[in-house]
This record gives C-alpha cells, structure tokens and sequence, in this order.
C-alpha cells in the first residue's frame, strides 16, 4: 500500500482533519480520514509508582502504590481513570516534560526513571498521534496546587489489590495504556 | 467542569470532526476539538497467547508467543507493530467480533477468552473512541486467506526472548497498548 497525498480538511489549534488518499493492494484509490497534532507534538504518559513504608511483625516494609488519576476529560463528558500525562514543550526534553507533568498533576516527584518507550501511536485508524510511555518510581503526598483551571484531576495512590477492585468496578471510563498496566500491576504486583 | 453543546464541524463516513463548549473550573466558557466515529461504533483489540509444543530433555513443553501483526496504517505511511483489532460489525457481539478479527487478520483460531475489559478509551484528549480489550488463548498456523485489499498485515509468533529484542529495535511504531503488553509479557513472561 502506498499514501498519494493528504489535505486538511478542518483546521483547529491543537487538533487538525485530514484526508489522505492511498493506494491499496488491488491497485485502487482510496481515501482515509483521520486527525492529527499541529507540528507533530508529542505527549507523555506515565505509569508511577509510589513505595509507601509499612509496619510489619517483620520490621518496616514499603508497600508499592500505583498512581491512578481521575480527570474530568471533555470528549468523554466524563472522568476518565488513568496515567498523568500531557504534551511536551516546545523546546523541552521528554524526561524533563515527565517531571514537570507528574508534579503539575499530582504533587509528586520522580525519584527515578526506569524506562522510556520509543514514541508509541494511541490509535493510528484514527490519527498518528504518539506519547512516551514512562516507567518511573516517585515520591511525595498528592496535591491540587499546581493544577490550571481546565484540569479537574483528583490522585489516587493505589495497592495492588485496590487496582484488583478498581478493575472489576462496573461503569468506570479506563484509559487504554492504563487499562493495560494496570492488568498487569494486579496480575504480578509490578509493572 | 461542564459540556455545554456539541457540533459537528467535518463530517465523513468512519470518523467526525466535532467542537465542544465548555465551562472550567473558573467559570469561563472554552472550546474543545476531537473527533469520534459516528454512532459510538466500538474496535475489539486482542493480546492472544499461541502455545507452541516444544520438545525438551524433559518431555514435551509448550512455549507461550505472543501474536504481534504488523500492519500498513495510512495516518502512520508506514507500518504498526500491534495486535489484531478492528471495529464491530453493527448488531454483532462483542465475544463473535473478537473471534471473527482474530481469525480475518492472522488466520487464528480462538480456543479461549480469558478476560475482556469493558470499553476503555484510546485517546481522550482527541476521541471518545472505544475499545475492548481482549486477552485470549489461540491457536493454528498464521496465513493471510482472508485479508482484504486495504489490509496489508503480516502475522509473527513471538516468544519472551523475542518480544524482549523487539522492543529495543530502533525505529519500530508500536501501537501503545500492545506496547504495554509487550513490556508485561518482556518482565513477567504472561500478560
């Protein structure tokens, strides 16, 4: 299969419509809609985890929390459950944007960054916008302070048999990425 | 924060351009672009596990490989590394979509579902898109019998190891939630 070209159909600041036309396998033209960011800006998405000390008969143990945001999100007109996450700066470095996110979100800071992902496409039937999947450890109590008036996010700091519950709570809105770590983190306790 | 109305600025067959107004925390009133399929239609994606008989000095073993497509997407003009999917036929069920997709892109046959997710959201910063997330076991010989002409996918039957070299290949496009499969399969050896 091969792309011919591709116009803008509806322009918007961060969002544009676009219809790109294509040649398929038996040799026939055809076209495909989808939408894309403006300049190919990129996001982060990150799967934190939180190590909280515990007392045990054992002596003091930490307990690892996964955080799980909930977010009013505008295409939804609904809470969504899911990963801190945002667009990076113009300018600005991916580690530098995971930082900066997690804290603005949620008032915690990284403590180490584990792994980052190669850009990874969210849904490419319907547009090639991608995000850096980012594994890090963090720190810190959640807080609302550095929040903007268009962010409705509350933190969740979440055991391994709390996500077990979560997942398994009827009508809640999951992220797709989220969704998949956190199948992971209550099948093995880690993610 | 609150939607106010909804109006469709581009419309296409599979996939609409829309604007919402809404009202954040402050009390101003903003608006949002996204897009969404027309009639809420819903996608099936699925992590299928094939077990492979495997000779050993202690008998025979099977060997679990993950099933990755990869897979021409016209947003990308280039190829995805991602898992089957695609979207549910109008008046079909969720469990027959899952069986059907599976078996149209790979030439597999379903011998269990494991788990299904309920809708989870791709992207909610530019959709309302949808999608189930299905985890099943599979079996048979991959083939592309029944591709169509705008499906150009080639199957590959991925072991741990595998999937472990996969992921540090330089300048390969994962889907993002088969990449958060990938990455749980890479450090746990199940999904």
């Amino acid at each position: 299969m091969k792309n011919l070209d591709t116009v803008v159909k509806y322009d918007s600041p961060f969002l544009e419509f676009v219809q790109t036309r294509y040649v398929d396998q038996a040799g026939q033209i055809k076209k495909w809609n989808w939408c894309r960011r403006p300049n190919g800006t990129k996001a982060v998405v990150i799967a934190a985890i939180v190590d909280i000390p515990k007392n045990t008969i054992m002596g003091m143990s930490t307990i690892p929390h996964l955080v799980v945001i909930k977010e009013f999100r505008v295409p939804l007109n609904d809470y969504e459950y899911g990963f801190p996450a945002g667009l990076i700066d113009p300018g600005e470095s991916i580690e530098s944007a995971i930082r900066r996110e997690l804290e603005e979100e949620t008032g915690l800071k990284i403590t180490k960054i584990n792994h980052i992902s190669p850009p990874v496409v969210s849904s490419a039937g319907i547009s090639d916008e991608s995000i850096y999947m980012a594994y890090v450890r963090a720190t810190g109590t959640p807080n609302k302070e550095k929040l903007e008036a268009s962010e409705d996010i509350e933190t969740m700091l979440l055991t391994r048999g709390e996500v077990c519950d979560l997942l398994q709570t009827p009508g809640i809105i999951f992220g797709k990425s989220a969704y998949c770590v956190m199948k992971c983190f209550s099948e093995f306790g880690s993610i």
